[in-house]
């Protein structure tokens, strides 16, 4: 199994040349400081938001919380935000753009890399797309694709084109439109049509194909889209650890399977609960409905450990280039303690120690080095933005390859 | 879920005109009888040859317990002989032809359809390819393809390519040399390169893909194929029942699932055992080993039952073309008490079971019919081949459609 539990493909052995007025900055003072990761640090940003109870009210919709907004900016780079077509569009025509272009805008306006999730899926999809024609059907996924792609780019750069098509087109719980699409049109057509609009919506994004199923059945539709030449940017890995932590060998097994195709692999749903698990009868993770579902001290502190050492393991294989969480706050899908903050807005164990990980562990805080001769100085950090200063200026600069590289800065 | 019951879609309601020296026969009496079935009753005919312990030996693999040979030619008009490459050519250079041609011709002589399994398998393959770099693997896999195909044309006239490809460059029990292929050049390749190599050796030969993972991974392994336009005769799925009896809903949900490429299904591998069942957490069937696995009266009655029920659930869908049993005597595989006869050579209830509806249900036995005026009698029957005799002279044809038709003889 590929691990590299040191991350050295992750650091950058950086000689920093730093220049004042186009001459070496010799035998000075400077301080350096890391000011992001390459790495995508990611949660669902929709939490940060409460719900108004009317979809269609005119509240723009962006965090009142500020304690909950700055320690999500604290901890995430990345924000995952809801575009579910039942909740996005329910009556036909009447798109709630405003609302969650305000929240776009808001991450965008920080600094994070937004990802609108999902542009087709089966489950909570549009309920009206069930009295057209399959052929309708197909046409207004098609334009919706290209509605959200074309009217969010800029703001949303990245999108889980189709989520889940593993099972969609043999899903039976219930009727939807989707459904019914993929099953008359078959998986890799559907996903070739979806990608295409995409692609053409918003030609600059991040598009992913993103699944639950971990199986060689999400392996053989990888393959027959590579196969079909559908071009596909990043592979999304759900991981709802509801019923309990995968664990370092299982998590990089699965890894190592999916990174096969070359590509990059996104960890897009990352669930871990503080409170007792659910039971491992449950196959639809959907069907454990329970009236409370607490956080517990000791869930805390086992949650918490998991965590860093999911976090770890993720990091540790080359192959991924983000991670999402799944629920900043507790209570959220399913009613579970999953978040890194209780319902009472407090953070929780877990936050601390992801939180030491992303800005501590792997985080070069400012550190005051001194340039030799020739204005250089040396130093190691994780792959990401910088900033160096000194003399009251200051300029950044990016560390984008591991090993040894040659950076320069003008002050 | 699809299913007819009544088996319409393989009965012909027939209207034969019998001439004689070109006028029709008219106002006299003829014997319809039908001679064989379209549908494929097939098992597996290796175990009609006791293994002689010597692979190179000079005995000729032909049957030598004529009453058993005779109780598997009353059941079975469709043979299925062992390929697997680690027994069929054990050492490099020097394949097990001969014997296997022999049996090959025996059932061929006896009007049977012959199917060679499998060509490709990461299971009982030639130890000796573990030496090989991976290329040579892909040379000698295609060499072998083309060697079996072209020289057992005209007797073996249909092969399972390959087989298990879902899990195939997966599997981590052993190290093999087809996993290492399928596993470097990807399943879609891998399987485009075997079914090009059969088709060439035999171009008129059936050639299928055959799997036991009946999940959506199998769908999208197939899916993902056809897209890429490899062109597959008909689908393989196993259905070794060992844990228990799908029972009909599960094997009509399916044939559903895989009938929708519209592609001939074939069943090619039950086993529906007559002792107590494998314990359900078995997870891969070759973990069961156990001294002795006796078959029980009980369980004899149960499936006989179960059988009966099988066989009446495949045909009653009208994608199925096939339906192969996996060990015509007890104590093959697993040494599983599966088979239709006892280790001691009698028959068991199952036996009869499926006897009774291939041969008596299903079959059209010598029928006297009057000719009108036009020298036409009129007879229900199962698709397949029958004979009309008269006044000592008798013809052959076949009722190949369902529904109404009209066929004529010349006597």
């Amino acid at each position: 199994m590929t691990s590299h539990p040191r991350l050295t493909h992750r650091i950058a052995d950086a000689t920093l040349t730093v220049t004042v007025d186009g001459a070496p900055f010799t035998g000075r003072e400077v301080v350096v400081a890391q000011r992001d990761h390459r790495f995508l640090f990611g949660c669902t940003g929709g939490d940060l938001v409460p719900s108004t109870g009317d979809p269609n009210g005119d509240d723009p919709a962006v965090p009142q919380d500020e304690r909950l907004a700055s320690l999500f900016l604290e901890l995430f780079n990345f924000a995952t935000l809801p575009f579910y077509w039942g909740w996005f569009e329910p009556v036909r025509g009447r798109p709630e753009t405003e609302r969650t272009l305000a929240l776009a805008r808001w991450f965008k306006e920080r600094g994070r890399l937004v990802k609108g999730h999902p542009l087709a899926w089966h489950t909570v999809t549009a309920d009206w797309l069930k009295d057209l024609p399959t052929d309708e059907i197909a046409r207004e996924q098609v334009a919706r694709i290209k509605r959200e792609t074309t009217g969010f780019a800029g703001v949303v750069d990245m999108w889980d084109v189709v989520n889940e098509v593993v099972i969609m087109p043999i899903f039976d719980k219930y009727d939807n439109g989707i459904t019914r699409l993929c099953r008359e049109m078959g998986r890799i057509p559907m996903v070739r049509m979806l990608f295409e609009a995409a692609r053409e919506g918003d030609p600059s994004a991040t598009l992913l194909l993103n699944d639950f199923d971990m199986s060689a059945a999400y392996e053989c539709l990888i393959e027959g889209l590579l196969e079909a030449g559908v071009r596909i940017d990043a592979l999304g890995l759900q991981s709802h650890m509801h019923q309990g932590y995968w664990g370092e060998e299982k998590t990089l097994a699965v890894i190592d399977r999916f990174a096969r195709y070359g590509l990059p692999i996104h960890f897009t749903e990352t669930t871990i609960v503080s409170g007792h698990l659910m039971p491992e009868d449950i196959v639809d993770l959907n069907d454990y409905q329970i009236p409370e579902w607490p956080t517990t001290p000791e869930g805390e502190a086992r949650q918490a450990d998991e965590i860093a050492r999911h976090y770890r393991t993720l990091l540790s294989h080359p192959a991924v280039a983000a991670a999402t969480y799944w629920g900043f706050t507790d209570g959220g899908w399913l009613g579970a303690p999953g978040g890194f903050v209780r319902a009472d807005g407090t953070p929780k164990p877990a936050y601390d120690a992801l939180r030491s990980l992303v800005k501590e562990e792997w985080w070069v805080p400012p550190t005051t080095l001194a340039t030799d001769a020739e204005g250089r100085v040396r130093f190691s950090g994780f792959l990401g933005d910088y900033e160096v200063s000194a003399a009251g200026r200051s300029a950044v600069f990016q560390l984008e390859a591991a090993g040894e590289v040659s950076v320069a800065a003008a002050l």
